[in-house]
This record gives structure tokens, C-alpha cells and sequence, in this order.
């Protein structure tokens, strides 16, 4: 197997952006996405990183995404907004979102402002992130674009991994970033056990009769379980009350499966709160406390054979550090579908760009 | 065993509020508490209703709470502010926290408030419920008043159960309302377990080699399993995170064990955000799409042996509402404890109240 290649940050930035600009995108708004889609990479996002162009492009092809949406806030209070993203990448959408929010609170302390006609916007912790550079906590919320689980109880795939992202600055420790999907393990699992030709450890799925479900390549037999049972359905089905239904986006069955359907509206709803740190007192203060709380976990006494206590974060955190170095690493398999899809578009390859 | 008593909700109410007048609060702060206290016996939460007045007594009369507390705001932004609770009783600190996000989110759309110097205040649906009869959505977070869990893979414990609750309105439907610790099982489910000489499932605690442990009598050798692992122990951080250190209240390590320690000022920490419906859109159509999606879930095929699929909250919905026409179910072990304590404090009992 070829070693895995390493490329700039840069250089894997430019090569989505032109990708996204042949894929019919304004320049802008190609660079927009070209960034926040190689940093996802660049924490380690890989599912939501490279390998999430050829969707994408085969749904801007399909016609089911607007290259030219006019994203406006229809709703609007001090301390909200509701954005309608005209059916555009859900970058363009939730990077607006984020800016608003960070504007607004600086104002009142605390906003919360949510997507309707959005679409998949990548990692959910890259949105969560934002408010931080602005010395603030953020909060994200998104229904996702397919679903996987049933009530509980129930054999309808009514559900998605509704995800949930929090960040909070920390001062010399790195920030505290939770980013999880409201199921024990993603689906994206699931299907690399297949490939690997490996089991699934029991409490990933349960099959039709609600026994563990633990060969890969049975899976569309089951469900994923949400975490802590019927509190994960809870978690999932109210994250998507918050960032879908109260934004009147898709919820439910209304959500589109967007791996098998290309051209439908996914009408996507997302949601995310920023909220001010220097409305609640001292922000040196406040970081001091974050770093003392981190360390306090860190240096707890361990399990027999836990070399580590980690942060919720913080191996993307170094990670990230890691990459920003030594280039992002692009495995072989992602590498030769790249090459393929730039022949496709008729532009540069990935490490040629 | 003698049969439970049924008590209606205002003689439960009545009962505490005297209890609370005799400890010392001001008749309107005991009228507070007690009808917080038999709010929550009503909707179910009996390991936070009536049960409590012993601790609760127990912890006044050793001074841990401020009587005549001054509960004040500190920081303040439109849609935020911070509340000192003055060590007084939880209650009436997060009553006050829920009236002040309600009045802000009217005018900014959204408006969160936390606490600090607070106390222990019940279930956490009590105060994400009270945003609703405002047509508003409300969320909570609390940092738990004793440590059961230590971060992944270590052997201290420096976390407690930090509880999430979200009560969103339906229509005609009953509202969608989650109220769930961040662990597997709550502590109070092992010590009934034990009382009732039962195993417990594998799932709910590990010992300190991370090996399921399923005896409740040993559970001093070990901690509470988070919900889904490793993402449980990071939401129980993100949530004190959120509900503590935001507001300079006690996480982690400072943390007082309110079982143990009866004197020392707990520093609780709480938040509260409120959500107005109407900043969104049309309130009635959100309702509506709320009345689907329950009805939806509600109507999946279900699994074999699954006799209904239930909304959150739907179960403590029914029992609230049977609970108000017949009267709140008292057992007579609690009522044997709540006649004793009367005696103890020269008062009539609950029955002659």
C-alpha cells in the first residue's frame, strides 16, 4: 500500500476552492468552502473533510444545491435571527450564522440563530468553534441529512445522528470541544468495519428484533443506538426540534436522504448559540478557571492500563497543531479518488495544485 | 405493607410550606419552595419531592443555607445576566433565574441566566417547564451537588450526573420535555436497587478496573457509566462547564458533597435559556409541527414486545395529570419519615394537614 501523502493546508484549501469554483460556486464563496472543508481535514474530520467533494459535486450537478442563493435573515430579534439559506452550501449558510450570532452577543450577552433551506455544512464543531475567537463559548446544533435511528422502541428510521458541538476557551490549556452525534458510534464507522472486514463490538447496532447487531455487512438489517438508550432517541429527537422544527426546516420523515437523492431539497435546519464571556465577568478569570478544571482532570488517578485522560477535544486539538506542521496526510485510497475527480473536472491534482 | 397513601397536590403543598415556615424561611419563600417541592411529587420525581424536606431540613439547621438571602443580579447584558443566590434555597434562586429569561427573551428572542452561590433546586424539568406556559422553549443545565463520576478512564471522582432538561410545547400533544443525567442509570436507582436485594444491569457502573459491576452494594468500589462513555463524561463537563465555571460556581473538585457535608456553602451552579416561539414565526404553526413529529414517532411499527413508543416526558405528562384528579401517591415507607419528621418538628402530619 502507498504510504499516505502529506499536503499543506494551502495547497488542499486552493484545490477545493478550484474544484468548487468549476462546480459553478462565485469565487468568494468557493474560497469560503475551500476553507472550511480543508478545516475540517485539518482537525481530523476526515469524514467531513476532501472526500465529502464528490457529493457535494454530484449534487450541485444534479441541480439540488443553489449556486446563487440570496441567505437573509427572516426573522430577526435583538438576541436572534433566523437565517433562510435560499438552498445554498451550508457553509455559505452556517458561517453567516456564526457571524451574526457573534455579533449579536456582543451586544446582548447571548444569541441563538438558526437555518432553514440550509444544507450539510461539514464538521459540527467547525461552526462551535467560531464564537472562541471572539472570546466566547459556542454551541451547535444540526439535523442530519439522513436518517438512522427509530424512536425508541421503534423499527421506522425517523431519526438522525443529530449531532451536538460545544466549545469553550480555555487560556494556556486548549479549548474543551465536545462534537458528538447523539449515537453510541457514527455511521461512518459502521461502514469502515465493513471494508476492514471486522465485527462491530456489541451496542453499536440492534437488528429489527432489538438484539446487537455486530456484522458490518448486515447493517442496513439494523439500526444505530443512540447513546444511553432511550436517552439518545431524547437527545436526538430534541436536537432536532431546536435546530429543524423551531426553524421550520426538515424534521423527522420530511428529512431527505441526501445519499440517494441528489436533487430534492434537503431543507436542512441548523442552529447556534454564542455566548459572551465578558457579560458573565472577567475573561482572564474565567480562562484561568477552564485551565484549572482541564488539569484537574487530566492529573486524575487512572484505570489500570490508561496511559491518558483526555480532553473532549483536545486529540483534535493536537492533531490540528500537528498538521498545521507537517501538512494534513491524505491516505491512498482518498488520494486516488481525488486524481480521479480533478481528470474529471479537468483541473490540476490534489498534490500538483 | 400498608397500601400508599394518595395526598392532593395542596395538601403536599401546604405541608411543606409549614415545614419550611418552622425551619425559618419567610412565609412567602416557604410558600415558593413548597409548592416547587410537591410540583415535583406531582409530575413524578419523587427522589426530588417531598423526600427532600429531611435533607433539606438537615442542611438549614446546621446554617448551610442562607434564610434571608439576597438574590441579586451581577452581570447583566439584555439577554443575559448572572444571579448571586446568596446561598439561599435553590428554588427560589432558579424561579427567580427562569422569570428574568423569560422577561429578556421577550424582547431579545432568546435569554440565558445563570447562577452562582445557588443551591440544590429539584428536577431539572421544573425549571425548563416554566418558559412554556410563556410560549417558549426552555432549557437547563445544573452541576450536580455530589460527584459519582471520574473523567474517562480515571479513577477520581471529579464529576457529578450534571443534568440536561428541554421542555418544549406542543399543541394538542402533550410538550416534549427530556430531563436525563449524564450517566446510564441515576445514583438514587442503585441505592433502590440495593434496598430491594437486586443486580444491577451490566451498564450501569463499572468498578476501578473499568469491569462492568453489577452488585449495588458494592457500588462504593465504583463509579456511574456516562451515557455512550467517553461522550457521556464529555457532556457532564461541557454541562458543568456551562452551568459552573461559566458563572464562578463550584465544578470539579470544589464541589461539595451535599450528602456528607450539611455546612459549607455549596456554591451551585444552574442555567436557565428561554426561547421565545414567536421570534421564530407563527406560534400556532410551530405548535402544529410539533403535534407531527410526535405523532409520527408515536405511530413507528414497532419492535416485538414494544407495546407504545413514548415522547420525552410523555409518561410524566399522564402521571401528572392522574396525579392532580387523584391525588399524589404516597408510599408508607415516605409517609412513616414524613409522619416522624411532623412529630419531630411539632407539626400535623401530611394526612391532617
Amino acid at each position: 500500500m502507498a504510504p499516505e501523502t502529506r499536503v499543506p493546508l494551502a495547497q488542499l484549501r486552493e484545490f477545493i476552492t478550484i474544484a468548487m469554483t468549476r462546480l459553478g460556486l462565485p469565487p468568494q464563496d468557493a474560497a469560503t468552502v475551500g476553507a472550511l472543508m480543508a478545516e475540517a481535514e485539518l482537525q481530523g474530520s476526515d469524514g467531513h473533510g476532501a472526500i465529502r467533494l464528490l457529493p457535494y459535486a454530484r449534487r450541485i450537478r444534479a441541480g439540488g444545491i443553489n449556486l446563487h442563493p440570496d441567505i437573509k435573515i427572516v426573522q430577526e430579534r435583538p438576541g436572534m435571527a433566523l437565517l433562510d439559506g435560499d438552498n445554498g452550501m451550508g457553509h455559505l449558510v452556517m458561517k453567516k450564522a456564526a457571524e451574526i450570532a457573534i455579533e449579536k452577543a456582543r451586544t446582548c450577552g447571548v444569541a441563538w440563530v438558526g437555518s432553514r433551506l440550509s444544507n450539510h455544512a461539514g464538521p459540527a464543531s467547525l461552526y462551535a468553534r467560531m464564537p472562541m475567537a471572539h472570546d466566547m463559548i459556542g454551541m451547535y446544533f444540526a439535523v442530519g441529512n439522513a436518517n438512522h435511528l427509530p424512536p425508541w422502541g421503534g423499527l421506522d428510521m425517523l431519526l438522525s445522528t443529530n449531532p451536538i458541538a460545544v466549545a469553550v476557551p480555555g487560556g494556556e490549556e486548549p479549548p474543551v470541544v465536545l462534537d458528538m452525534a447523539t449515537t453510541v458510534a457514527a455511521y461512518g464507522k459502521v461502514k469502515a468495519k465493513a471494508q476492514r472486514g471486522e465485527q462491530m463490538p456489541i451496542g453499536w447496532m440492534i437488528d429489527r428484533l432489538g438484539q446487537p447487531l455486530t456484522d458490518p455487512k448486515r447493517a442496513e438489517e439494523g439500526f444505530l443506538m443512540p447513546i444511553g438508550g432511550y436517552k439518545g432517541y431524547g437527545l436526538a429527537l430534541i436536537v432536532g426540534l431546536l435546530a429543524g422544527t423551531l426553524n421550520g426546516a426538515a424534521m423527522g420523515s420530511e428529512v431527505i436522504d441526501f445519499n440517494k437523492d441528489d436533487t430534492s431539497t434537503t431543507n436542512t435546519g441548523q442552529a447556534i448559540l454564542a455566548i459572551d464571556l465578558s457579560a458573565f465577568g472577567d475573561v482572564a478569570a474565567f480562562k484561568a478557571r477552564v485551565d484549572k478544571l482541564v488539569r484537574e482532570m487530566r492529573a486524575s488517578e487512572r484505570m489500570p492500563g490508561v496511559e491518558r485522560i483526555w480532553l473532549p477535544g483536545e486529540q483534535s486539538h493536537d492533531r490540528r497543531a500537528a498538521n498545521e506542521r507537517d501538512g494534513i496526510p491524505i491516505g491512498p485510497a482518498l488520494l486516488q479518488t481525488l486524481d480521479r475527480f480533478a481528470q474529471d473536472m479537468g483541473m490540476a491534482r490534489l498534490q500538483d495544485t
